[in-house]
């Protein structure tokens, strides 16, 4: 990794962590009126009936976490920061500032009629988030050095990777505009790929 | 690039992150009251009319994005942090800080009676936001090392492209006086010239 | 401390420093009546109440502060960054993002009835900060160099520390729900604690 | 500068960074009813309207500028970080975070009845910025290497601008209670003093 590319990844660093971080401010102090009669059962109930504010908290910090967990791994094969990775990276970032509206709005539905239309966009999204990865890929492995450090087999099964990725995605969309829960139900059992996805070999660590 | 100017960077870096990051905070989830009789639909057409939050994000993002990369290829050339070079590159993070405003009035009120008023108000921020990269190339020239890695014919070039830039806005925002879809196309006729403005020369890459 | 540990630690400072400054959020400016008739007192009266707002952000910030100290000082042991620090490091970014909520609840019930729920609710928010502390320094401690820099001695001291405090925050959390004042009192306690430790010996500094 | 205050440093630069770009949430896009009569001059009229917001993010942004430029200079000649560094520099980032709400408090008020509290309100925020970075330069001070790159000299000559500041703003608060604008042009004139103020020798450069 080279300076350019260094720039980058901490500019990509603070978006991340500044949507992560924006996050919180979908909390707000439950007001209660000054002289309710039970003031304790009644907070406690307010802050219990925040649940689906803090799921949609947990999901929107988790995905953007193994996002930034992905793009760690990524970079470190990135050299030379030419526009090609600029827009690749940029249209990556405007997804994940995006990322959690659609959560929010999932998190908001998902126990309502409407609960097909919230996933049907939650799965769409991450469509998005799949292809604006695959972009990113491609533009790294572009330039990538050919050495050692990368072999080919280790791209060709990211690669792989991603393109399941994204297939995955694309029947998620389509299946949750019928079966809303199994749709989101596919999403997140790709969590555990991302979040073990290696970018290099074992024995070259 | 030394230390100094590597900070600088750093900060402005941030700044741009962040503006692009809170732009998020524009959309928030539709409420829909919960006995609707046909949430799906509603839900839908809610989002659908999301849209002109959606290319005003579009927009402010695409627009700080490509002020970020011609900073970032500006810097490349920047040599010693002076008070010149700090309050130059101020004044351009007081104005990346101001641009999502204008463009939401300008998603807001484009197809409306007050179009004109919009645009105009639009395209005279890309006139400060012209100044403002005038200043900051200037302060970055005055300081410039004296080498190879900057000829003066690209120094020239680019000289060049940023005042052919400075009268294009002005003359963008007469016309949206007038005829506001013109004065904003002209600004954004203006993206690929910023997207592809090379600040270096193709053979010493 | 190598390149990739640095990375981590520069997400986590700006996941620190945005929660730190999204604090002020919380302040608006009071609106007055434009003809009020004694404007200046009553100016006074509403800037002075927003003495709950004002404990709230030096409580969040100085919580995060000390945390951030504290991530200083682990961190300067962190060699390598494996998806073990990745996540444990993750997990207590939610934590931090976390916080500030809590802690608006407290400072808006403390003096009312439901005070101790508020304060069970803080409490129990530093049993995760803690929870979360220890996780990240096990992940440390497991990739540490066997060098003298961090000798067993000190890695023994903080880990005392770390367990001392989640055994305090849990009796803080049970203390709280009857008496929410000595709850809260118990976690202040904590503070100096915190802001005091040292993640090295005197001798090697 | 070593590596410890160098992230010290990039942390302060976040705070000090999004402590500027959230100034911009205070603008907010003036809603029209649809069918209004006359629209461009009534959006006109309402984006004129909201110069008290564009009044109070140009000096904040400014004042935060300045503040970012001279913990600049001052962190130059840092060395080491120490716990008396950390929570000098928490202190003032504290201070930082809350300078955008009494700057909107005097922006609102300056032209109305209330005007010398809101004015003594900003100028007392000043004291307590001006006591921050008096504590910030004895703690980078105390730690100083007694080398030829910070002479005994330069230091008089800062130390001696900050002290006459804090004076300079007290004696500000005290007149800010009855003349406002007196008050508050005084901690104005002190802008260019600390835009200005060198921390090297100019030999030295």
């Amino acid at each position: 990794m080279d300076r350019e590319t260094a720039r980058v990844e901490a500019f990509s660093d603070g978006i991340f962590g500044i949507a992560m971080t924006l996050l919180i401010l979908e909390f707000r102090v439950p007001p209660l009126p000054q002289g309710a009669e039970d003031g304790r059962r009644q907070l406690m109930l307010e802050l219990l009936h925040l649940w689906p504010s803090g799921v949609a908290f947990l999901l929107s910090f988790g995905t953007i976490l193994i996002m930034w967990v992905n793009h760690h791994g990524l970079f470190k094969h990135a050299h030379g920061a030419d526009n090609r990775l600029l827009f690749a990276n940029g249209f990556l970032m405007l997804i994940v500032t995006f990322v959690p509206f659609p959560t929010a709005v999932l998190a908001e539905y998902l126990d309502r009629r409407a609960a097909n239309v919230a996933a049907t966009f939650y799965c769409a999204t991450f469509v998005l988030v799949s292809i604006s990865y695959n972009l990113l890929l491609w533009s790294v492995v572009v330039n990538r050095r050919h050495d050692a450090a990368w072999p080919e087999a280790t791209i060709a099964r990211v690669k792989k990777a991603y393109r399941m990725g994204l297939w995955a995605y694309l029947i998620a969309t389509a299946t949750a505009m019928f079966w809303p829960y199994l749709g989101v139900a596919i999403c997140f059992s790709l969590w555990p790929l991302w979040a073990m996805l290696r970018y290099y070999e074992r024995q070259m660590k």
